[in-house]
Order: structure tokens, then C-alpha cells, then sequence
């Protein structure tokens, strides 16, 4: 985060004060960045939204392939990058991998866009 | 939305109760995975917080392309997304483009995540 580079603010075409280091770290960034990178897909925004709507707050993998359409293997790698993310839990109970929202995970990913 | 197809509930092994349709549908879930690829990158979001933390409220492209250590092409690039995505707004003075946050954008941007 310290890493940046001091730049020298005299330009010959100044054209406004010069920004300066920005208020993000590149560290910190590409931490939040693959969060965003975990929701920037349709079929895993899809997912999540199934698991969150679940009564009984959590999804058998079995329950969800079929509403996606979607082979298992295409949807085993976007709960993984769910699950890598930080945004779903994964419990193995017998034959079945069972997934949940982690508790407060939505709120903490837009508590990121607030904290810019 | 309606495309889905009428599955067959019983299964041989079944785990539990179908999880059904999914409470969003593919073409919104299209429209906000566009919105999070916007923010899946890093120097994007950098860029954002720059801008953010401007106390004139906007940026100058000039200044944009110092503090991240990037080209000016690479830079226009992630400001392009930027702006497409409808998180910040372009403006053309004189010799430089000028971006500023779009009001609202990233609590609008926040409200994706509780809406799914």
C-alpha cells in the first residue's frame, strides 16, 4: 500500500491540482476487485439470489442446477468462486454439498462501495 | 424469464425440496453482472476512489494517469467502462475530459446486493 511511487506533481500542461495518491491502495484494490469479480456473472448473481430466496437458508447443489439450466460441473465452479469469494458457505452432508449465504457477506460487499 | 423449464420434481435421490425458479431472472441478472464487471478491476477501482475523493468533485483525465502509474490509453479505457456501466460521468472541457461520480451511483450500485 506504501508501495506507490512518489510522482513528481510539476507537469508542463497543468491543468488542475494533480490528484496524488489515490485514496485506494493498489493492495486493498485488488482485494475488493475480486469480490466484484466474483459477482460480475449473471449466472452467479443467479446462485446467490437462489440461496438467499431459500426458506430454509440453505441450497442443496443438487437444487441448483436445473433453474440455471446449467450443467453441475459449470455450476460446482461458480459456487467455488462464491465460496472463494467470501460470499457463500459450503457444507458437505453425506452424498450433498449444501451452500449458504454467509451471514452479513452482501452487506460487507456493498459496505465495499461505500468505503471508495 | 419464463423460459425455464418445467422440471420434474422427483428424483431418485432426492435432498430436499427444488429450489425452483430463481428469484431473479436472467436478463436483470445480466444487467447488474454489468455493473459488478465494471468494478472487477482493480485500477478501476482506484480510479473510482480518485475521483471520489476529489474535493472539486471531479477529475481531469491529466491527473488520472500519474497516480496509478498506467498509460493514458489503458487509463481512457477503465474510464470508458466506467462510464458505460453508469458510475461515473464524462465531461468534455477545452482540452481535457473532466469525470466525476454520477450521484447516487454506488449506493444505487450497493442496492443491486440487498435486491437480490
Amino acid at each position: 500500500m506504501n508501495s506507490l511511487p512518489i510522482l513528481d506533481p510539476a507537469t508542463d500542461e497543468a491543468c488542475c491540482a494533480p490528484a496524488g495518491t489515490p485514496a485506494l491502495g493498489a493492495e486493498e484494490a485488488k482485494q475488493k476487485a475480486l469480490v466484484f469479480k466474483a459477482l460480475a456473472d449473471p449466472n452467479r448473481l443467479r446462485l446467490l439470489s437462489i440461496v438467499k430466496a431459500d426458506a430454509s437458508g440453505e441450497s442443496c447443489v443438487c437444487d441448483l442446477t436445473e433453474p440455471l439450466d446449467l450443467g453441475q460441473p459449470t455450476v460446482s465452479h461458480h459456487l467455488k468462486i462464491l465460496v472463494e469469494a467470501g460470499l457463500l458457505h459450503r457444507e458437505k452432508r453425506g452424498t450433498w454439498a449444501y451452500y449458504s449465504v454467509v451471514p452479513g457477506a452482501l452487506d460487507a460487499a456493498a459496505g465495499l462501495l461505500a468505503t471508495l
